[in-house]
């Protein structure tokens, strides 16, 4: 029996027509909005942009997805993949009025309908992809690969919520994507929500064919039930067929996981439950012409963006259009006004619930703060600066144990980590919490679980795209990453800082929670692990970004970091990145030295410096535990050596104190940094990345050719820490001999001091270079070493 | 029947026991090397490095290569995924006698045994992952994810050559991993080698299991033939069954490996072969000891790196590690002088055959230069500066089209993109060339062939990894990519860039053709594509890697493209980044001037400039196709409104000519600097990506606070290119009142001009808020618009 009846598959049909006229609309017309008139070239966009290929199998996905929503009233959020499909997209939401009430110049009438057409991908309009001006949206589909990490990360701790993530089969073939499947063995149907994939195979990618679309359904089967899945396929180019084939599988897979959610919520099952998921494959373009000039459209690469695009140069393709659009029949799916139907707009489900206004998708609306422990709890004792020793990030490990404990209830904290957090030294959140799995867990594991809220997955993707979906759906996260290996996802990061910078032009949406990382297992603290493993590049790929949105922090010890990492967990809609190191290392400030330095971002260490008297002859600056600590045992050098030499020392924690403030809101203000870093005074400053950050970000300050910058310079291997800072010239003795040449060289001390900081340097190479052995260094490497 | 004799059972377990002694010794021996004493702790490292868990595995997939390579004669290139099982891979390149070879120091007994355990994860010493010092690879193990990919391009045109790729369980959870098991349907078994997949379970990663590790066979037998492979299992814990039943499974392998290539280049098969794979699952850690303290260790993530780390401590552990090393029986694998025993010497394939001596692994030794056509042959006439138009890669297309005509013969030249070479008018190629797929291909497909030579994937890490193992293997490549998404492989050219630094360090690796990137469809004419498609991060990325091996291009016109490619192509061991826009742009230079031109990286453009005697008032400088039309088109504006104001114009090719030459090769020498840009002259510098680049490089030239750079500053949607500069603050406009207000702003017409171009900006400004429809300026948009 059918599961749609002729009447509501003749509705659901014209809504499906009603979304893909407006899809071309978009793409065409500025005026003539419904064809009331013959199309003339005069009604047409003199650019034409957006995708039409992906659009109608968007709308038959929304159209199902809203009959679904009505009847069980359910909440769905859609996670559209193939994003350049956005005039699919924007008309469902205009079509079920959201559109309107967020954007109300838009309204739903022959006048709004132009405005919405003409918006569309032009210049003061609306972007051509699916982005954060479309609401409903948590997900730009410019970059393609992370649609379904997006999605499961939406889905968890969100029990009530239905993920349905559209695939496309171009986006299906990026590494990002293709390793996103596992997530499914992530995913725990007691405490998270369903994720519903939705493999859509429409056969091409911009020229050539994809490759799953080629593949046979029994291989497509294999590979989907090896990820975990069970399959169900939905194939044909007969709308109303296809339309009946949908519904019906739609509803056997609501059903499905109704089932595997009850039964793992009245714990009645065992074994980890293998979800559905659909493979859909529709004609690309499907619905435009056939053909052009005996070349295929439909079906065919040539429909990917716009199928026919000479219709004010050709009139056959002129007619051709209207041909296309007046088989939608526009006239019986709007009314005199132009607005929608009351009959089709009845399909839409009300309010939050539909798609494009629930609130997941705004996730600001959903946010709530984070219960935090008082971070000086956690503090080090610090009887001295520079005497003892300590680990920081085993400190913040018992910060974050609270952090889980305290919001156990709320179930809104994840740590996402590539398998690192012990070895980053943040295992005491294991007294909290567990690492997450919902495959078999056998005896020997270690804190795993299928309620644990550490998820690590050896994938930096996975992290990087299930923390965006948690954090866009309104909850908070934390990222502690290796430091090299955070590059692995410079361009999600890029795609995330893209979006929050828009969302803050959009008064509608509202702040989340910011992107936390920690980067540690740092590039001077990789000498295990060797060269590959030795690179602070990501910090370049942040600074780069809008100063509305990212802040990057160089907390030198225990208490900065807990300082920095409080303040960065309260924040909103910015990108942190906390670089600190997991090592034991030399600790400096007490907690309450250590609040105010982080507040101010930058300030000078009285006990660090020597005779400054307010004119020093020298500045000793650093940014990193590692150079500070260099930096600290150069100016301790200078001191024994050459005691009359005025040497002051700046400690940063807040990269950004550098920025003149017109090009960051953490600048400092131009009389404290002169103040601080005076307008002349040469500046040795001792870098935790590569120099050219720094380089930058003097730019605008006073004489910025007196600053001396040392950092990482690619030299690295498997050594000592010790040789590390040698290799890359930022040693205690590289920092005090450059002091010396910058400052007072003439004089005869000074010299002599030179000559000992090189030749402590030569022994140091040719004890290296002959020994072939672990060098003492390493266990004796402090800063009076 | 048994595969294997006892005889040659007992000897492969032998090999393969002192293979594992090996491993084991080097990660805690650095003297009594054999054991002829009785262990002590004073014969252990002061510092235990190196990864213990995966190397048994590696060992044994080790040992049963080389009896297929003995037995059939074969030259296999081993590449091993989980790399930081280092003491393996080294045990057997020291066994079989390459690495005393390639390092004579490391002698072939006593005391040679002893440096090689001395040297491993040793200051002065190697790595402790799989390097670029280790014979026979191609592949740096640190960073997981690229085994498989690097392997395909190493098949690729080499139809001799098996590639055994060793995936870990670890690796194989990335994104880029799980998107190179679809390699598969891109390789031809006429013209290409062989892969053979090794996915090696061993069920931990550094703390929790793996996904895959927990998957049932049948599980993980769909998975990969769904991926399009037949599955052979080899699964134990008992070292003689497990030696039996892979020595037989690669024997059928091989066979059928062998039929799949015979049949294809007979000619006899129609349907895409399956090629098969092998799943190894042993325990982690195997042949170590069974636990410690009532923990495990064999099996468990335990045995990850060093299973024993308190053996000079803990006089028990001691013992243990001692039973441990004495269960391989050196006494029985080396004579007295320490050299292996002969029977045992003799299961290595010899000379070359050898995987550590492969002439695949040092790809430099097979390497043969490119033919290349005449590129002068392809230059666009040019009557004067900035009057015509012309399309920078379409032609550069036709010289690339002829690059494969000459190259037919040798099968060295392959192109790599993520399915946009039409997209980036690049079409010419597909006269020379197709597309390359092993799918099947129908009558709609456009330029598709197994035999194409452009490798089109929708997977930038796919063509990065591919390409690497392509010219890691001696032959040539181009990879056209759109600029924002080419940050999506940064890491991968950081490591990429990592590797050739090193190389350059060793005499014995031969140099490589460089990876040349062309960057196009980039920030500034992605206005129909918006703001995700928008962004120049990945210049940042690479130019902070040394200098040895980086190169930045950015030709403003056709002749400079065609001038640039040409000389990347020849060069040897870099990364070479040219960026160049697809769209109609201004011309500039004729070919005569464009050689010279880029060949001195940077010049003055006295066309351009204006009254420039020598003592100019303002220099306009500019790096990029688009920064440079609007610097012209502002020169233009300047002489017009403000005449008398005397303006040099420089445009700059090679990017690191504006670096100090002892940072980089390509730097202007201080005079030719100073002569182009003065020492004293502010500088209004429009470039194409981030500012903060440029003021990095000029940071050590004079006074490089007068430098004023514009560039891309994360402001982008859909819009017009005009509106891109605008919103930019790199227009024409305002380049011309910055250059104005930086030179003589006191004087009347300046003060004139300066509200002349302010009054265009707000002409535009409003014109693109109220109209919501595309611009004249789209058609327009030229240097005297």
């Amino acid at each position: 029996m059918a599961t749609l009846s002729p009447a509501e598959l003749q509705l659901l049909h014209r809504y499906w027509q009603a979304a893909n006229y407006l899809a071309v609309g978009q793409i065409y017309l500025l005026d003539n909005v419904l064809l009331r008139q013959p199309l003339q070239k005069q009604h047409i966009k003199p650019r034409l942009l957006g995708h039409w290929g992906t659009s109608p199998g968007l709308n038959l996905i929304y159209v199902h997805l809203n009959r679904l929503i009505r009847r069980h009233n359910t909440t769905i959020l859609y996670i559209c993949g193939p994003g350049h499909g956005a005039p699919a997209i924007l008309a469902n939401t205009y079509l079920e009025g959201t559109y309107s009430e967020v954007y109300p110049s838009v309204t739903k009438d022959l006048s709004g309908l132009e405005a919405f057409f003409r918006q569309f991908s032009t210049p003061g309009g609306i972007p051509s992809h699916v982005s954060p001006h479309t609401p409903g949206s948590i997900h730009e589909g410019g970059e393609l690969g992370y649609s379904l990490a997006h999605a499961f990360g939406a889905a968890f701790d969100n029990p009530d919520l239905l993920v349905a993530c559209v695939v496309g089969d171009g986006e299906a073939e990026t590494g990002p994507l293709e390793g996103s499947w596992k997530s499914i063995h992530f995913l725990n149907p007691v405490r998270d929500g369903a994720v519903l994939p939705i493999l859509h195979l429409n056969g091409y990618k911009i020229a050539g064919p994809t490759v799953l679309a080629r593949q046979s359904d029994d291989t497509i089967k294999a590979l989907m039930e090896g990820h975990g899945y069970e399959v169900f396929f939905v194939e044909g180019d007969d709308p109303l067929l296809v339309h009946e084939q949908f519904a019906q599988t739609l509803e056997t897979i609501y059903t499905r996981i109704h089932k595997i959610q009850q039964q793992a919520r009245q714990q009645e099952i065992q074994q980890p439950p293998r979800w559905p998921m659909i493979v859909l494959r529709t004609p690309k373009g499907w619905t435009c012409p056939k053909q052009w000039n005996d070349k295929p459209l439909e079906g065919s690469f040539r429909s990917h963006q716009v199928p026919l695009d000479k219709v004010t140069e050709n009139a056959d393709q002129l007619a051709l259009l209207e041909e296309w659009m007046r088989s939608y029949h526009p006239e019986n799916l709007f009314d005199e006004k132009g607005a929608l139907l009351p009959e089709l707009a009845a399909l839409a489900p009300p309010g939050d619930k539909r798609m494009s206004a629930v609130a997941h998708a705004n996730g600001g609306r959903l946010l709530q703060d984070l219960q935090l422990p008082d971070f000086t709890q956690y503090a080090l004792p610090i009887s001295s600066p520079a005497v003892s020793v300590g680990m920081a990030t085993r400190q913040l490990g018992q910060y974050l144990r609270d952090v889980f404990a305290l919001n156990q209830q709320h179930k809104n904290f994840r740590l996402f980590c590539p398998d690192e957090t012990a070895s980053n030294k943040l295992d005491a959140v294991f007294e909290a919490t567990n690492r997450c799995s919902s495959s078999t867990i056998i005896n020997t594991d270690d804190h795993l679980s299928p309620d644990g809220r550490v998820m690590e997955v050896l994938s930096e993707h996975l992290c990087q795209g299930w923390l965006e979906g948690y954090l866009l759906t309104g909850r908070h996260g934390f990222f502690p990453c290796y430091e090299a290996f955070i590059t692995i996802i410079d361009s999600m990061f890029n795609q995330h800082a893209k979006w929050l910078k828009t969302c803050n032009e959009l008064p509608w949406r509202k702040p989340i929670a910011s992107l936390n990382y920690l980067l540690t297992s740092h590039a001077w603290r990789q000498d295990h692990n060797g060269y590959s493993h030795q690179g602070p590049g990501f910090i370049d790929t942040v600074v780069n970004k809008k100063s509305t949105v990212i802040r990057l922090y160089f907390p030198p010890d225990a208490n900065t970091l807990l300082s920095v990492t409080d303040h960065c967990l309260r924040s909103k809609n910015y990108v942190n990145v906390i670089v600190a190191g997991k090592q034991s290392e030399l600790q400096y400030l007490t907690m309450e030295e250590a609040i105010p330095h982080c507040k101010k971002g930058a300030g000078i260490w009285h006990w660090a410096g020597h005779n400054d008297d307010g004119q020093p002859d020298i500045i000793l600056a650093c940014a990193g535990d590692v150079p500070t600590m260099e930096a600290v045992a150069a100016a301790w050098l200078l001191a024994k050596e050459v005691p009359h030499l005025k040497v002051r020392f700046i400690n940063v924690v807040d990269l950004m104190a550098l920025s003149p403030r017109p090009y960051h809101p953490h600048g400092l203000p131009d009389n404290d940094f002169n103040d601080m870093f005076t307008t002349g005074t040469p500046v040795i400053f001792a870098f935790h990345g590569y120099v050219r950050v720094i380089h930058d970000l003097i730019h605008g300050r006073p004489h910025p050719a007196r600053f001396h910058v040392r950092g990482f310079m690619e030299e690295g291997t498997t050594t000592t820490p010790f040789d590390m800072v040698v290799l890359n010239n930022v040693s205690r003795y590289h920092l005090a001999i450059e002091a010396l040449k910058r400052s007072i060289p003439a004089q005869e001390d000074a010299q002599k001091a030179i000559e000992h900081f090189e030749s402590k340097l030569t022994q140091h190479h040719a004890y290296i270079r002959t020994h072939l052995r672990d060098m003492p260094e390493i266990e004796n490497w402090n800063w009076k070493a």
